[in-house]
């Protein structure tokens, strides 16, 4: 059964925040909103979010990760230009040499301190997670 | 924009698990599946999660609740037997006396330890926020 006519979801997707050693996997983007990205997309229909996130990082990146655990779901509506899309965003590793493929142009190692400009909210994810490795704490509420 | 035509995604709902002194807040099901249930529901297209579990909260409980942090994100293909849902569960607090509305016929308060059979995967969930009650880990994968 699909959702009641007329009736319409956010579409969820997922991001991985790929740590090999001491830095992070992101890629160029292919298609608009161009820039660097963390890997990442559409989850289908019948498909956990850890299948997902294995996947689109395997595609994007070339690796096969070991996902560690969640850091939050994003979910601000203008979040995503392009329409009301929701994040939960990944905590993985792997080991080797990430290669951009399918919807990636390029896919690149970066330190935390020295991130180029990022699509989306990137950038206040990756925020998320650099207060997370250095305390600990996942994203509270006030 | 909407999604690409033929392209069908998981729906997004949102659960409540509503702190009340030392108790939580289940509501009993109107609609089937039929039983005990953490509040929650769909959410909309244009509302964040976090708007979402408010509304929800207040529509099947009649609380207003205070939200603290997200638990985690349930995505399993078949925990929902309508269709793909998947859930992010947050936590929250809440006080006053909670009361059945909507899709819920009743609301109550149970404690952690004496839980009735729970429809859905919300025993599971359930089990993951007891552990994180006792130790203040949320879940990891293996």
């Amino acid at each position: 059964m699909s959702s009641p006519p007329s009736y319409r979801n956010p579409a969820p997707t997922v991001d991985i925040i790929i740590e090999i050693e001491d830095q992070i996997v992101l890629i160029e983007r292919k298609n608009p909103p161009f820039g660097w990205a963390l890997p990442g997309g559409f989850v289908d229909y019948g498909e956990s979010f850890e299948e997902a996130a294995r996947r689109e990082a395997k595609e994007e990146t070339g690796l096969d990760v070991h996902l560690l655990r969640q850091l939050h779901t994003y979910s601000d509506p203008k979040r995503d230009p392009r329409q009301h899309t929701v994040s939960t965003v990944f905590i993985a590793r792997a080991s080797g040499t990430p290669t951009g493929g399918d919807d990636a142009k390029t896919a690149r190692l970066y330190r935390l301190d020295a991130l180029p400009p990022l699509a989306f909210d990137h950038a206040s994810i990756l925020a998320d997670y650099a207060h997370f490795k250095e305390s600990g704490e996942l994203p509270r509420y006030e």
